[in-house]
C-alpha cells in the first residue's frame, strides 16, 4: 500500500497562493494578481452595480492592470466613468466599456466570430471586443444563418483560415454544427436568447448546440459573449505560443 | 343586431354525420367511413395491443378498406397476422405491416424524405411507407446531416424538384432549416429521439425545429414518422389535383 | 464498392448558388434573390429594430421585390415608414405593415384560418395577411373554440371546402385535433400564448397540438402566425399548380 | 380587539379525534375508523408491496370494513390473496382486486365514465370500479376521442343525463373540454400517460386539461383512475342525498 | 358483427344543437343559450379587452341573461361599465364585476372556501363570488395554512358541515390534502402563484395538489378562482337537487 | 487602501492540509483523515461498484476507521463483504451495510425520524442508521402522513422533545411543513420518489418542501436518506456539546 | 393484535393546542403564541402588502412580541412604519425592517454567513440579520466564490470555528460543497437568482446545491435568506443549550 | 450601394467541395475525405448498430484512414470486430475500440483530464483515449472532487502545466469552476449523469457548468467524453503548431 503524503506539492501550492494579496473595497475583494495568474483582469459585470460603484471599482483596477473590461454597461454608466477616466471607450452595440493604458503588442491573428442574424450582434460584438482586448486579432462575419447557407459557403476560406471560431446564434442554434462540419478548428458556440415562443429565452439554441452532431464544438452560457470571446482568445493565444503564465 | 340561428348549416352537418356508422368490437369502435371522410383508413398503433387483438382489428378493417397500415409492430405481431392475412408485408426497419388489395392507381410523384443520420432511418422509412400507401411516389435521401453539408448540396436538384419534403433528424435537429432555405416547397420536420444527454429524448431537436429561422416548416411529434408521411402525402395529393373527398 | 464523386450535381448546385448576389447594408445582408429562390421575400421581424432601421431595410427591399411584409410592428414604426413609403398599409390587430406595388394576379382560393377565441385573433390575422400577400384567397372563421362545438359544426361545409386550414388556439389547444377529424385537408396548428397559470406561455397548447390524435396536423412555433400563414400559403399555391420556382 | 380562544371548537375536534384508534401492523398503521370518517376504507396501492404483505393488510382490513379495494395489482398478487380470501374478485383490465361482504344497497345512478381511446381503458375501468364499489351506478362510454367527434355527439343524451362525468384521455387531452361544453354536470378529468414523444408521459394531457377553456372541469393526477372514480363517486352520493358522514 | 348507425341519437343531438343560436359582435360570438345549456352565462375574462369592448359585451349579455360575471377586471374597466350599467358591482380584492337583475332565489348553502394565507385571498374571493352568483350559499375561512394546524382544527365542524370545499393555497400547496383527510366532502384544490424562488409561479403548489395523498381532491389551473368556484357551485347545486338542465 | 496579504492564515491552512495524506487504490483515493477532519468516514455509495471493489474499499477503510457505512447495497454485495469482514451487518429495508469495531460511547439522544407512508421507509431507515452510526440516539415515527393528521398529533410530545427532526415524504411532500409548525427544533426534509404521474420521480415533493411556509426547514436531495441522517446527526452532536473536530 | 387508542397523548396535544389564542385582524390571523411555541414571532413578508397593512400588523405584533422582523420591505414601507413605530430600523441592503424592545441577552456566537459574490449580499445579509435577531452572534465572510479558492482557504480557521454555516451563492452554486468539505459543522445552502441565461433564475444553483457531493448540507428556497438565517440560528441556539421551548 | 456577387469565393468553395467523394454502404455514407478536411476520421457511435454493421463500417474505414475509433461499444461488438480486424484494441472502462495502423508521430504533450469521482471515470477515459488517438500526450488526474479540495491543490503544478484541461464531473458539477480559477489554460467541462434524485441525469451538473463563475470554460453534452477529448485534442494540436489542415 503506497501512501502519498504529497507534502512537497502542497508546499509548492502554498508558495503560489502566498503571493496573492487582494484589495478589499468593503463591498468587493479585488484580486489584483488574477491578471498574473490567469492572464486577464477580472471583468466587471455591470448589472446591479451603481455608476458610482462601477467607477470606484474601475479606478482601483486600472492601478494594477493595464486593461479593464466592463460588460453589459448602459450609457449612463459610461458617462460617469468617462468623467473620472477619460480614456474609457464605449461600444454601444456590445454595451462594453474598455480601459487600456500602456503600449500594446501587435494582435495575434486567428479568431473569427460568426453570427447568424442581426439580432445576435450585441452578443457577437461582446465576444469580439473581449478577444481583441486580450491581444487577439479578430475577424467578424455577420448574418450568415443557416436559412441562406450560400452566404456562409461564400466565405469558406475565411472560415478555414481561422485558428478558433466563435459561432453565435439564437432560434434553432444550428450555425455551430454547420460551421464545425466545414473546418478543423475548434468552435465555441454561443446560444442567444433571440427568438420567441418555444425558444424559451435561448433554451432551444442551447440544447441544439450541446447536441451538435459535428465534433469540435463546446458551448458557453446563453448570451455569454464575454465567456466565448475569452475562451476563444485563450485558445488562440495558447496556440500562437504567446504564453500568459 | 344580426342573430344567426344557423339551422341550415347544422342540418347539412347532420346529413354528413348521419351516414357514419361504425363497427363496435367491444374494445374498439372501428370507423369504417373514416376512409371516405378523410381519405385514409385509421392506422393501427401496435404497442399495447396483443397479436390477437391486432389480427382481429386488421381482419375487420380489410373488409371495408383496401389499405391497412399497422405501425410500431414487432416481428411476432407480423407472424400472427401473416397466418390469417397472408398478403401482409412487413418492413423490418420501419416496423410497419401493410395490407393492400385491389388495383392501385399509379403513384403521384412529389414526396421526398430526407434523413440526417442512419439512426433516424426507422422514423424516415415509416414516413415513406405511409406516404406510399396513400398513393404518393416517394424518393428517399438518407444520411445528409448538417455536419457534412456537401452531401446535401450535391442533391440540390432532387430537393428542388420535390413538391413536399419530410426532413427527419435527431440531435440538434438542424436539417429542416437547412433544407427549407434551399427550396420553395413546404417542409414537414420530424424530430427523433436519437441523441443522448441533453437531447432529452428528442426535446432538443423538437425545440430547434419549432424555432427554425427559415419559413415553410411545420413540425410533428417526436419520432412520428407516420404523422409526417401522412401530412406530406396529403399535401402532395392535394397539390396534384387528386381529390380525396 | 461504388464510389460516387457527385461532381456534376455539385456543379449544378454551384450554378444555382452563383447567381445569388445580395446587398450588404452593414448591419444586415439583404438576400434579393431569395424571392426567386423560395417564392417570397424575406419577412422583416420588427422587434429590436429602430424605426430608422426598419425604414432603411424596407426601402431597400422594395427595390428588388414587389411585396414586403413587416411583422410585430408598432404604430410608431408604421408612422416612420409611411412617411418614406406612403403606400405602406398597417393592420392594427395583426401589427403588420405591408408594402406592395405592381399588378397582382387574382388570388388563388383555398386557405381557411380558424381561431378558437378572440384573444387568438392577432396571431390568426397575421397568418391571414401573410397568406394573402403570397397570392392566396383566405377565409376567416373566428371564435369557434371547443367549448361550444356546435359553432364549429355549423361551418362544416366551409371547413370541408378548404384546401388547407390554419387552426389557431391557446389554452388547451384542442381546436386542430377537432378540425382535423372533420376534414381531409392538411391542418397547420398554431399554439398561442393565450392562457394563464399552467398554460406556461403557450407550452400547454404546443404540447397538445404535437400530440393531436388525428393525423394530418403539423405545428409551428408559439404565436407564429406568420409561419403558419406562409406554410399554408405555400401548400395552397403548390396545390393550385401555381409554381413559385 | 377581539381575541378568540376557540376552546370549545378544539374540544369538539378532540372528541372526534379521540375515537379514532388504529391498528399497528409494524410496517403500516391501519386506520379502521377512516371508513366512518371519510365514507370509504383506505385503498391499498399494490406496487412495492409483496403478495404476503398485501394479503396480511387485506385480511386485517376485511375485519373492520365491508369493502376493500386494491389497485395496480398483478395476477400473482391476486392468486395469493384469493387463497386466503376466496371472495376476492380480480379485474384484469383495471388490475384491481375487490373484497366485499355483507348486503349491498342498490347503486345510486349518476356517474358516467368516458374514455378517448382503447389505450385509456385501464385507467377508465379503475375509475368505474372505484365508483361502483362506493355504491354508485356507473355507465361507461369508451373510444369517443375528439378525432371522431360524431361518436361523442351520438351519445349526447347519455352525457346530459349524467350527474357527474369522468373524462379519461391521453395524448392531447382534449376530451374533457369537449364534454364539458355539452353538459352542465361537473367533469373530473384524468390525463393518461398514453402517447409518445412530446406527450412526456402524460404531461401534455395534464397541462391541456388544466387549461380547459370550458368551466366545470377539475383534474386529478396522471393515470389516477382511482382518484377520479372516488371524486366522482363522492360528488354523486352527495348529490343523491346519500350522506356518508 | 353488429353495426350501429346511431341515426336516432344523432338526430336527438341535432334537435338540441338546432336551438342554439348566438349573436355575432364581429370580434366575438356570444352564446346566449349557453345559460340554458350549462346553467350559467359565459364569464368574461377581462385581460386583453378594452373597457369599451368589455362594456359592449356586458351590455349585450345582460339582454339575454340575468347574471353576468367579469373576472380580473381593473378599476378603470369598472368605471367604464358602471356608467352604462349602473347596477354593476365591483369587488376590489377579487377584481370581479357582477351584473344581476331580476329576483333571486334564496341561496343553497353548502360551499366552503378555505385559504392558506392572506396573499391567497384574491383567488379565494373570486371563487366565493362565482359560487354565490350561481346561487350557492358560501362560507369563508381565511388564513388557515398548514404551518399553524390548530387554526384549521378549531374549525373542524365548519369543515365537516360543508357539502363541497374549495381549498386555496400557494407555496407548498399542502392545505387540500390536510383538509381532505378531515372531511368526506369533495375538495376542489386551487394552487396560487403565491411564493417565490422554487415555487415557479405556482408550479410547486400545482404538483403538490395533484399528488395529494388523500383521495377526494381534484385540481384546477393556477390562480383559477373562477374555475374552482364554478366547479364547487355546480357540485353543490347538483347535490341540493337544484337542477340546472 | 488596506491591502491584506493574508500570509499567516494561509500558512495555518497549509498546516492543516499538510497532514492529510490519503491512500491510492488506483480506482479511488481513500481519504483516511477525513474521519478526523469532518468527524465521519467517507460513506461508500454501492451502485456501480462490483462486490469485489466494495470489499476492497471496505477492507481498506476499516484499517483506519472504526465505522464504515455502505449505502444502497444489494444482498449479493453483503454476501461478498460478509465473507471477508464477518462483523458486517445488513439492513434489508435500508439496504445498508455497517462495519463497526472498538468500543462505542453511549448514544446522544435527540434525533427523531418521521415518515409519511410505508413506501418512504427505506429512505427513512437509511437516515436513522446513518445518524445512529454517528453516535446519536434515534427515535422512529412511521406512517404519519398528512391525510390522517390525528396520527401525527397523537405523538406531539415525542415531536416536541426532539432536538432535530428528519421528515421523510413523497407525493405532495407536506409532512415537513406540518411538523415544523408544531415544534421549535430544526427540520431536515427529505423528498422521496414515491408517487406516480405528476410526482415526476420526487420533483413535486422536492418543490413543495423548498416552499414550505413554516421556517426552520432545510431540504436534501430526493431519496437522500443518508444525507438527511448525516445532517441531523451533525446538528444533534453539535447541540450536545459532543465535539467532532 | 395491539390496538392503541392513544387517548392520553391526544389529550396532551389538546392541552397544548388549547392555550393558543390568536388575534383576528380580518385580513390576517395573528398567532401571538407562536413566539412561545416555536421560539420566534411570525415574520412579515412585505411584498403584496400596503404600507398601511404592514404598519397595522407590525403595531399589533409588537404588543405581544419583543421582536418583529419584516422582510423584502422597500424604503416607502419603512417610512410609513417609522412614523408610528420610531424604534424601527431599516437595512437597505437586506431590505429588512427590525423592531425590538426590552433588554437583550448577550448573543450566542457560532453562526457564520459566507457569500460567493457581491450580488449575493442582499440575501446573505437577510440571513445574518435574521439570525442576529434570534440572539445569535453572527460573523460575515463576503466575496469568497470558488473562482478564487485561495480567498476562502485564507479564512479556514474562521470556517472551522463556526458551529453552523450559511453558504450563499448564485450561478453554479458550488460554494456550499467546497465549504462543507473543509468543516465538520452543518452547512445551510442558499441558492440565489444571481446569474443569467441558463441559470434560470437560480435553478442551476438550486440543483447544484441539492447534489452537493459532500454530506452535511441542506438547502432552502432560492433567495430565501430569512429561511437560512432562521434555520442556522435555530441550530446554533439548540447547540448552545439555549432552549427556546 | 455595394452589391457583392461573391462569385470567386463560391468557386473556391466548389473546388474544395468537388474533391469530396464518399462511399455509399446503403445504410451509411462513409465520408473518406473527412479525415483530410477536419483532421480526424468520423467516429463510429456503436449503440443501435449490430456487431455485423460495426464490423462492416470499421473494415471499410480502415481502408482509407489510419485511425478508427468506435465509442460506447460492448464486449460482444469487440469480439466480432477482433475476428476480422485482429489489431483492434478494447478499453473496458471507456468502452472504446481503437484501430490503428502505420507509424505514429510522437505524441504532442499538453492535455490533462481531471475527474471528480470514480463513477466519472468511463467518461473521462473516453476523453483521454480520444485525445491520445489524435496524437496528443494525455495526463490523467482522477478522484479530485471539490469535497476534498486539498487533493486537487496538491497537483497544482500539474494543472498549471497543461495547455488544455478536460474537467469531468457529475452531481453538482463544480470541478471545472474550481480548476479554471487556478489556471490560465482553457477548460472543457463535461457533465456526467452520475448522481441521483435532483441531478436529473446530469442536468444539474450541466447547468452548473454553463454558469461557471470563472471564465475560460466551455461545455459539451452530458457524458460526452469523446466530444471533450476531441475538442481538447484539437486545441492542443492547434497550439502546438501541428497543423491538421
Amino acid at each position: 500500500m503506497q501512501v502519498q503524503n504529497g507534502q512537497l506539492d502542497v508546499e509548492g501550492a502554498l508558495d503560489k497562493l502566498r503571493i496573492l494579496p487582494y484589495e478589499d473595497l468593503g463591498f468587493a475583494k479585488l484580486d489584483h494578481h488574477r491578471d498574473l495568474r490567469t492572464g486577464f483582469p477580472e471583468v466587471i459585470y455591470a448589472p446591479g452595480k451603481t455608476p458610482e460603484q462601477l467607477t470606484q471599482i474601475a479606478r482601483s483596477m486600472t492601478k494594477s492592470s493595464s486593461k479593464v473590461l466592463i460588460t453589459r454597461a448602459g450609457p449612463e454608466a459610461y458617462a460617469a466613468i468617462k468623467e473620472v477616466l477619460p480614456g474609457a471607450r464605449y461600444n454601444e452595440l456590445a454595451r462594453t466599456i474598455v480601459l487600456k493604458h500602456g503600449e500594446e503588442a501587435p494582435p495575434i491573428p486567428g479568431v473569427l466570430i460568426v453570427a447568424a442574424g442581426t439580432a445576435d450582434l450585441p452578443v457577437a460584438e461582446e465576444a469580439a471586443i473581449t478577444a481583441e482586448l486580450m491581444g487577439n486579432g479578430v475577424e467578424r462575419l455577420w448574418d450568415v444563418g443557416v436559412a441562406g447557407v450560400h452566404r456562409l459557403l461564400e466565405h469558406l476560406s475565411m472560415l478555414q483560415k481561422a485558428r478558433v471560431i466563435v459561432a453565435v446564434a439564437g432560434m434553432e442554434g444550428a450555425l455551430p454544427s454547420l460551421v464545425s462540419g466545414l473546418v478543423s478548428a475548434p468552435v465555441i458556440a454561443v446560444p442567444t436568447s433571440v427568438g420567441y415562443g418555444a425558444s424559451f429565452q435561448g433554451l432551444a439554441a442551447l440544447l441544439a448546440m450541446l447536441n451538435g452532431c459535428s465534433p469540435g464544438i463546446a458551448v458557453v452560457n446563453i448570451d455569454n459573449g464575454f465567456g466565448a470571446g475569452y475562451m476563444a482568445g485563450t485558445i488562440n493565444l495558447t496556440g500562437s505560443g504567446t504564453s500568459r503564465d
